[in-house]
Parts: C-alpha cells; sequence; structure tokens
C-alpha cells in the first residue's frame, strides 16, 4: 500500500529515493531514445490509410481535379465534412492539409480586416481567453499576432464558465480558443451545460470569436465515447451564429502531413472567409480531397475508420495508466484524468516539480512536450502539468517509457520535499 | 493587301462591315461555347503527369512523410528547386500547391509584422508598383489589402524604369510585382539591363520588396526560349539581398491544382518567413512534394518534361499568331507582341474598342478574360489590351476561336470609326 509522500519522515524519503535511483540508473544504462513529446500517430496507424496512395481517378462530377478551380473544395468532399459534424455544405470551407493554418489564416484575416468590425491591428489591444492547460500551437499564432492571453481554469467539465462570463465583458476580450472534445491535454468534453453557456455568451466585443478546435470530434478510444454537443445546433437560439468558427481535419484521421482540413462557420462568416480566399488561392488540393472521399466513401466509413485506429491506441493509453495507477497514485504526488479519446493524458505534478520531471526524463533518454508548453508564454506558475502523448511510441518502448516518466515523478518530488 | 482602316472611306468601312457582320452571324448560328479566359493547361498537358499518381512510396532519407513534421519541405525538394532556379537549397521553402498563397501570405505578414520595419498596417498609405499590363491576381492581393496601385507602362524589355526609378523615392512606395520572364499577359522578358537596374534599386523605402512571380520561368515554346538574368546573382553586388523574394510553382508543370510552389528569398528573409509559418503550419504535403521528386527525379527531368509541353502548346500559340497576321495586321487596328514562352498573348486594339471586343465574342459564345482585368482595379483607361489564353481550348475549337476573335476586333473598331 502506498503511503503519502508528505507524511514520510526524512529517512523514509531517502530509503525511497536510493530504491528509485537505482532503477532510474537501469533505465539510465540502457541507453534509450524515445519520444513522447508530439501527438504523432504511429507507423501502424499511418498504414490504415495507405489505401489512399491506391486512388488514381481524377474526375468528379464531371470536373477535371487536376485543373484550377473550386475555391471552396469539391462537393463531394465538403458533403462528407458536413455529414459528419451535422451542419450543411454550405457552411464548410474544405481547405489544405492542417486544420493549424485554417485557424492562423483567419486570426489574421481579424488582423488585417476584422470580423465584422474594425481590424484588429488597428486597436490598442486584443486579448483572447485560453483554457489552461491547452494546445501550444493555439498560444503560439496568439503571440504571433501579439495578442494577450489571459489564462482561463480547465474544469472537469470544460472551462471555468464564470470566469469567461466575466472577462467577456471587457471589450478588448475578442475571443477564445477551445478543443471542446477530448481537450488537449487533458482529454476533457466540455459539458452540455458549458456548450450552452458558451452558445449564450452575450460578450462586449461585437466581434467575438470562438475558435472551436474540433481536432478530435470522432477520436474516441473504445465504443463509449463521449458526447458533445453540436454547438451551431444552439447558437441561432442566442443570434450568436457568427461567434464561432468550427475547424476539423483528416491529421490523426489519415496522414497528419497529407490530410484534408475543413473550416465551418456561419453563412456571414464563410462570404468574408471566401472574400480572403478569393485573393489567396485558387483551390486547395482538390485531387487529395477526392482521395480522401473515394478512401471513405462517406461518413461511416470514416467513423468505421476510426475504430481502427481506437484499437491500437486503446492498449498505449491503458500502460500509460497502468503506471501511473501503480506507481503514482496513493503517493499524493500526482493527478490525472482518465481521458475516453484524443491523444493525450495531462499529468499534474506535485507543484514546482514538473520541469525537473522534464530533465531527469531527459538524461535518462525519454523526451516529453516540454514543461510549460501547455501554458501560454509557457508560463506554468505552478510548474506542474506535464502533456503525455502515448500515440508514437511502439507498446514495448511505451511500457518502458511510462516506467521511467513515474520514477521521475516520484524522484522530483521527494528532491523537493527534501528542501 | 490589307489596308489602314483610319484612311478608309465610311463606304469603305461599312462594305467591310457588312462582309464581317456575315462571317460573324455564321459563327453565331454555330452556337459556340469556347473559353480563352485563364491559363489552363489542357487535359493533355494534364495527362503528361499522370505518372505522378502511381508514386505510392512514402519514406525519404529515412523520414515518413506521412507524419507531422519539416516545416520548410523535404530536402529533396527543396534540392530541386534550388537546381532549378540556380539558388541555395537554403534559401528555397516548399509550399502549398499555389505560389498564389505564397505570396498574400507574404504581403499579409508585412502587413502584419513588417518586413524588417514598422508593420504596414500601421502605416497612412501603403503603395506598390505595378507594371501593366499584368496579372490580375497580384492586383487582387493588393486590392484586398488596400494598397494603392501605381501603374508602371511594360516597354518590350521589362517595366518603364525611368518611372520605377522615380517612383521609389517615395518612402509609401513599398514594393513592386514582377512577372520576368514570359510576362503575365504580354510574355515579355525583361532584358539584363532591366534586371540590373531592378537590383541596384535604391528605394527610400527601407522595407521595399520585390515579388518576383518567376511563374514561366521554365516554359519556354520551342529551343529558342528566352533567357533570364538570375537576379540573386546579381543583388549582392548592392547589397540589396533582402528586396527580392521569388515564387514559382509546378502548376503549369505538373497539375494546376495539385501541384508544388517554392519561395526563395535570402536569409534574412527566409528566417522572417519561417517565424510565421512556425504558427500558421507544422508543415505543407510532404507526400505531394516526393511525388513531384521521384517524378522528374532532378531539374533535368523537370526540364525535358517542359518540352512535352512546348510541343503541346507552339502549335496553339501559332495558330492564334497567324489568325493575328492574317486578320488584323496592316490594318491599323491592333499590335501584339510574339512570346517565347509563357500562357499568353497580348493584345492592343485601337483604343475604346476593347471591351466591345469582349461583348462580340461573348455574344457569339467565345469568353476572353474579363476585358480591363490586366488593369490595377480592373481600369484599362485606353480600353485597349486584351489578354488571349490560348492552352486550354482543344486545337480545333482554338482555330475558331481565335478567328471570331479577329472578326470581333475589325468589327469594334469599324464601329468605333463610324462613330
Amino acid at each position: 500500500m502506498a503511503k503519502l509522500y508528505r507524511e514520510m519522515t526524512a529517512e523514509e524519503l531517502k530509503n525511497e529515493q536510493k530504491e528509485l535511483l537505482e532503477r532510474y540508473n537501469c533505465f539510465k544504462a540502457k541507453g534509450l531514445k524515445l519520444d513522447m513529446s508530439r501527438g504523432k500517430p504511429g507507423a501502424d496507424q499511418l498504414d490504415l490509410s495507405n489505401g489512399l496512395n491506391d486512388i488514381k481517378d481524377y474526375v468528379a462530377d464531371g470536373v477535371d481535379l487536376r485543373n484550377y478551380g473550386m475555391l471552396d473544395g469539391i462537393p463531394s468532399c465538403k458533403r462528407l465534412f458536413a455529414d459528419l459534424m451535422g451542419v450543411e455544405a454550405k457552411n464548410v470551407i474544405v481547405g489544405p492539409n492542417a486544420s493549424l493554418t485554417l485557424m492562423f489564416d483567419y486570426i489574421s484575416q481579424c488582423f488585417t480586416h476584422g470580423a465584422g468590425d474594425k481590424a484588429w491591428c488597428g486597436l490598442p489591444e486584443v486579448k483572447f481567453l485560453c483554457p489552461v492547460p491547452g494546445y501550444d500551437r493555439h498560444f503560439t499564432i496568439l503571440e504571433y499576432f501579439g495578442i494577450k492571453m489571459i489564462n482561463i481554469e480547465m474544469k472537469n467539465d470544460g472551462p471555468d464558465m464564470d470566469a469567461v462570463e466575466e472577462y467577456i465583458n471587457d471589450e478588448s476580450v475578442k475571443g477564445m480558443f477551445c478543443v471542446p472534445k477530448y481537450s488537449n491535454p487533458q482529454g476533457i468534453t466540455y459539458s452540455d451545460e458549458t456548450v450552452r453557456r458558451i452558445a449564450a455568451l452575450k460578450p462586449a466585443a461585437k466581434d467575438f470569436r470562438i475558435i472551436w478546435d474540433n481536432a478530435y470530434c470522432i477520436h474516441d478510444l473504445d465504443d463509449n465515447g463521449d458526447e458533445l454537443l453540436n454547438i451551431f445546433d444552439i447558437l441561432p437560439q442566442y443570434g450568436n451564429e457568427d461567434m464561432v468558427v468550427e475547424v476539423v481535419s483528416t491529421s490523426k484521421v489519415t496522414f497528419p502531413g497529407a490530410g484534408v482540413s475543413a473550416i465551418i462557420a456561419s453563412d456571414n462568416n464563410i462570404a468574408e472567409i471566401k472574400k480572403r480566399l478569393n485573393a489567396q488561392t485558387i483551390s486547395y488540393d482538390k485531387m487529395n480531397q477526392h482521395r480522401h472521399v473515394e478512401f471513405f466513401k462517406n461518413a461511416d466509413g470514416v467513423r468505421a475508420h476510426m475504430k481502427k485506429h481506437a484499437a491500437i491506441l486503446k492498449p498505449k493509453f491503458d500502460i500509460v495508466l497502468k503506471h501511473f495507477q501503480n506507481e503514482l497514485s496513493g503517493r499524493g504526488i500526482a493527478e490525472w484524468f482518465n481521458p475516453k479519446g484524443g491523444y493525450f493524458i495531462s499529468l499534474n505534478v506535485m507543484e514546482g516539480c514538473a520541469k525537473r520531471v522534464g530533465e531527469l526524463c531527459k538524461s535518462a533518454g525519454v523526451t516529453l512536450t516540454t514543461v510549460g508548453a501547455t501554458y501560454p508564454y509557457g508560463n506554468d506558475e505552478k510548474d506542474s502539468n506535464i502533456r503525455i502523448a502515448p500515440s508514437f511510441p511502439p507498446v514495448d518502448e511505451l511500457n518502458l517509457a511510462a516506467e521511467l516518466l513515474c520514477i521521475c515523478v516520484r524522484l522530483a518530488c521527494i528532491e523537493k520535499l527534501l528542501g
């Protein structure tokens, strides 16, 4: 039976430390080189989509997809995303290989042309709400544009809505980034109440925009996945159709580097985005869109495909969680959330210890996501959060990496307690 | 022997008109539907690259190209573009399927972050020099950002450099768009002297940027193609390395909708672009980059491929020019340039007649590029320039379209002269 570290004597802690250091040095001697830093699918997951490469056809609805044209995507691919996301095809624009680009370009558009009001670049200050911990690449976009980030604490059912409702009374608060299903990094899905409160927001800024990054919308780990309300069904009740811009992609469905993304928005927002697109491109890659449609056939085809991913991913999540359970629980040194989908496990260790855990792991050959990266400006004030990405390493390597991580967490906490 | 229209009597003109109207009405009766509006390759040209679809391999230099990563492109594709363009691979970033996006994004970057000086969005006025006639999509980008466009007359050896050298003394003139080889629409290649004068410019604006859109760099119509000086070889003599940003693409080499583009720039500019890209994407489509490398093998492979395009395109250009020669020369109503490459023929008709030519063509079922589009704000003050795109229609259709166009030019000029 594990004992709470904070109740152990110095001597007990030192004995524990000695034992752990022996295990740690054994790992170090193995010369490992393992990577749990990014949410990269493993090679076996990528193999699931190799059929994409067999599709050589380039005509759809009588259109030669090799040539120019079709700014907002081929109709069949718009339909596929519309069916998957429960919206109308007219509210979908199919994008490039990364939804990140759709988000960056949208923020850039708000910066140069505004979102129905003044261009943001002309304002003295622009602020965004950032549920934390969150996705570092969202923060990178905001930092690039000099948009001030305000931390919003994540609860078990989504962002702290009391705080959100308070902050939006400030007119310079122009938006919020959300990963509403299987949030990055915790794997939390926003509750129905949270989604409703978001849809009902009455921000002081008329051009307040929520980037609804639904990156993990169909990424369940088993048949008991979370359900997320479709916010576009609710927004009209509050006249807030223009407040939310949703993005999705096949980055973690087919190939991360060569998938297809989509942006979903109100008629007004689609029109504004098309104005920009009309100057920015002639079309995105229609042949790749067609490959995806031919490969999946329809939304059911995509969902069936996701079950194959789940069969590969679930055991990997289980390995990490088993090690956490065995080595970290009952010691009062770490907390985590058991996600039902997504790509990450978020581990909160004793305050002031996360960076040290990262160092110890690195010295023994295991790379974690840069500690701090899950907070705006890389600044996790409590130095507590660690994002684990279990997808990329093969099972045997992951087993080693997760065990080593637990040893490092325990060692860092003992160091801290011994002072 | 053709007679100058302006020297013909009203009666002679009316007889000519009667004859032409008979021919015109014959065409009209055919119910044609022909398109010479855009520089779209024909289906037979696209077929040349279908081998791209046979490439299923996804590993290069030991890297799994299906997954995330490699922000600036795969090394082999950077090398391919570097070899083609005579620059170092470190000065190449491989982009998405359209160089248009690279240009738009670069201007957007200057707008939000500047180019080594203040962000352009904070300035009271930003102006660009636009050689005219020019490429409408360049103008669309500038208009989207509210950048004021100043017309610069194109001479037979490039933009009027006296005018350019004068305008750049104005600090609010921040740049210029150039298509230096086989310019769109005239097919003029900048002379060595023009390139040298451009490289030697001393603009008042320290952040003056020339977008060197080398869209037709390898697009000769036969073995006697024009030679363009490599401006990057000359810029260092004047300390102007940062002044030029070049883009190229395979849009008219492989598939317009699914090709690969590249941006070529100085070390400083590449670093600034990468700062943005780091927030905007994780990587462009590496699998498509790899397909292109495997398909071409090397720069010689690309050049050999371009000869196949020339074999298809040259006869089409010849058809149009033959009709011009037969029907328009000697009448003092039209001038044109015989290009050695590129995608267009630029026809200047008697002032005040171009729009009417477009109308007459349209009524008989032939679509031309919107008359006026070759000028900023769609405003061809002389109403004279017509851009002909001979690539897309099959030879027999092109024959009809070119003959009809000549009839329409003659009719419009007669109408004008008869007043």
